[in-house]
């Protein structure tokens, strides 16, 4: 059994207002120290697999299927033995 | 400058209903691999400090005030320099 963590970030040159709303909350806190913010997906897989490579293999097609959007997202994937 | 990178998961009793329509979604395109799917936020902020404790401070000010609901969710900090 492995587990996949996917970091999901919106690329860089895609608007993030979600991070922008924080980032207003944020400084209304009186957190001025903070300069920007964008807001990612992280999401932990659990995958039954007899090697890495299969873990990995099966993380990539679950994130180019269906949890990332490749047009306005890059995804990174680690895998660790569980 | 300082980039936070902050990891925030749903704590493991806690269900995760997005996270579970996600693994049922996998299932259904026929990636049978996968056991459990949850999901958190991946947040990155920019942070102007003098030094990475300051920081690190910033950042767990951020959490706890606004970006992480500390009843229902663990957050990690990692600092690195920008």
């Amino acid at each position: 059994m492995y587990k996949a963590t996917v970091n999901i970030t919106l690329r860089k040159s895609i608007l993030d207002p979600q991070g922008k709303a924080a980032h207003n909350a944020l400084k209304n806190l009186g957190l001025k120290e903070v300069d920007q913010v964008r807001i990612g997906k992280l999401i932990e897989l659990d995958i039954d697999a007899d090697n890495k490579e299969e873990a990995h293999k099966v993380a990539e097609t679950a994130c180019s299927k269906l949890l990332a959007n490749e047009v306005m997202e890059d995804f990174e994937i680690e895998i660790h033995e569980n």
